[in-house]
């Protein structure tokens, strides 16, 4: 398709979601009994049992997709109504992959007390919600307040659900390549929400040698101007006590991991990486490096953030299933070790026969995917004492 | 169907609500166009110009129904989790009846501010706002601050709903027999959401003479206790200067209109009245008198809030048609002259050689309503310049 296409396909669908009716209203009879006066009935039952909410009403199955419309894809800051066509979609797939439903809700402000407030006082509404889109640092505030005060699972996709699908696929190249997770030296490039949710899972899942960098190089603990959060983060990385540039991080690292800016990674700094290094460039829509410049320069294994390529690192893997198997069994928490299931499910979809260089995890629309992610985080969820069904 | 029925059905159905996807997902293409990266266009072009919102997503059809759970049906303040059975099933009815995509969000604070902030903050996601089941007083501030500061409707429809059809059913029985609204004397009994909506509807349609009655007997303007909001409507009534009882307001008065608590008018207090006197009884489910009582005393006309008795005041025949028209014109405001446009329209579809005691309204299922209501606010939304479309 080409340019225009969307624009226009957009417009004819006037909206990718829609609210419909699952009772019967033919009749008086039916309005009797879906609502006055027969509607009293669960009403009062749930004053009774609040639990009852996710028995009598749609809450069981109702993500809220949350937000300000700060960090919307590529775009940057473009306001909530300019959001809401990507809130959408999230919600179209949201129901096309894992029959949940969702809906989008574009928060007019970007303080976080103001749309933590909006998410606390909904939550008796919801089962669970999937914040997005919002820009770092107030993602991590605002995701740490909500996880603080809300009864349901929170859960910031491009934090989390970016996280679980690299540790997938890190761990089939790890698989493909003859390594070992709790052996990698990785560098990671960003530490914005991405850099930061993706470094976390890798220590949490056994890697040991990480570095971060942002724009100013190297992040180690001590450097100026790193908000609490990042430094608490950070405390875990940068063994080696690099001071320098990404260039100097990368010498003689296993991976990069890239979710920072396009063209920052030249064929001189892969070349500079350990032998048969693992390059994942996931700046959206062009990598820091192209695929065919990292092969040139010795990469063994290539992955970025685009469908053109082999190797694509989707959330659409992670966050249908994620939240399928958390509704599922009601659990109040989406924690690490159900980020950490649900991605050796994803990784574990290739079996080593099918493991190739091209072919390192699922792609989008493999339908094996909603179900192994939903029953591997079901089981971590019970295993570690948050479901509650 | 008996107890019980409703309880199993609401079960069964887990949740009378569900949000669909309406665009192709089942191919890379489509997943390209219908999320990143075409998702871009529309998501840009609405940056430039936020009102393509109404183009590019759902907005242009899509409604909150916002409650607290604070004056749920008759069963009072049970809690916004158990007020949801009824925001669902007034979603299912918004999209049975008129098509509306309509989305329930039940906020747990009583706080007019914290709700207001609430709507207030999402009102870019919608194309307006039906308030729902809110108690007065606070339900009066709430509407008010929401007008000021929201750019789409807002409709709080236990008051304006509820006014809608009785504006509807006063104006036939008084065709019935052979009456002129601008002669009636009316006593409106209930100064609650319902009670002054009823009150300030008939006074702009053109009504003279209304007394309203609480708990505490006639409502007059110097009366200790009373809100600004209600001393500004009740200064318009009580020309009689009544200060005495609800029977003593009924004397003599051509129409009563119940809007408060079961049981509280005998049979003597409508023999009291004028000749011929018309008598809507709306407490639910047991109102203030029953019909068999009042045309025992001799009512002329008779209609209550339930289903099973002749002549009933339904909500559903106002809202769904109201907001149709409303979404369908873009109207900034759902104003008084719309609300007597809708009230016209109801009446309007009994022509005279149908006119009957037990017919003076037509019933909740009559397939004429939406469209005649929609059409007729459009129109009065057009004239009276708050239409954008």
């Amino acid at each position: 398709m080409g340019s225009g296409d969307a624009l226009r396909l957009h417009e004819e669908w006037r909206g990718k979601i829609e609210v419909v009716c699952r009772a019967p209203l033919e009749t008086r009879e039916d309005l009797s009994v879906a609502y006055t006066p027969g509607v009293a009935e669960p009403c009062l039952a749930i004053k009774d049992d609040i639990d009852l909410s996710y028995t009598y009403t749609r809450r069981w199955n109702m993500v809220a997709v949350v937000t300000d419309g700060s960090a919307v894809l590529g775009l940057g800051d473009i306001g909530p109504e300019a959001g809401m066509p990507v809130m959408e979609g999230k919600c179209a797939l949201f129901k096309k992959f894992a029959d949940v439903d969702a809906f989008p809700l574009c928060v007019r402000s970007k303080e976080p007390n103001e749309i933590v407030n909006v998410v606390r006082l909904l939550a008796g509404s919801f089962g669970g919600v999937n914040l997005e889109d919002i820009s770092a640092p107030r993602c991590f505030e605002i995701e740490r307040k909500l996880k603080k005060c809300c009864d349901i699972p929170i859960f910031h996709d491009d934090q989390h659900g970016t996280a679980v699908v690299a540790l997938a696929a890190i761990t089939n190249a790890c698989r493909f390549m003859g390594k070992k997770l709790g052996e990698l030296s990785v560098a990671v490039s960003g530490a914005g929400a991405a850099g930061m949710a993706v470094t976390k899972l890798f220590l949490a899942s056994g890697v040991k040698d990480v570095t971060v960098c942002d724009i100013d190089g190297a992040v180690y603990e001590s450097r100026p101007g790193l908000d609490e959060e990042r430094r608490a983060v950070i405390k875990h990385t940068n063994k080696r006590d690099i001071r320098g540039s990404l260039a100097d991080a990368m010498k003689g690292t296993d991976v990069f991991f890239g979710l920072s800016a396009p063209g920052i990674v030249t064929r001189e700094m892969v070349s500079g990486m350990a032998s048969g290094p693992i390059v994942f460039a996931m700046a959206n829509p062009v990598p820091e490096i192209w695929p065919e410049d990292a092969l040139a320069a010795g990469a063994a294994v290539v992955g970025t953030g685009r469908s053109d390529f082999p190797n694509q690192i989707n959330n659409v893997l992670a966050f249908p299933g994620i939240f399928r198997g958390t509704l599922d069994v009601r659990a109040s928490d989406i924690n690490d070790d159900m980020k950490i299931a649900a991605a050796e499910a994803i990784a574990n979809l290739i079996p080593d026969g099918e493991l190739k260089k091209d072919c390192l995890i699922p792609g989008a629309l493999d339908p094996r995917v909603v179900p192994a992610v939903a029953s591997a985080v079901m089981e971590a969820a019970r295993k570690s004492g948050v479901a509650r069904l």
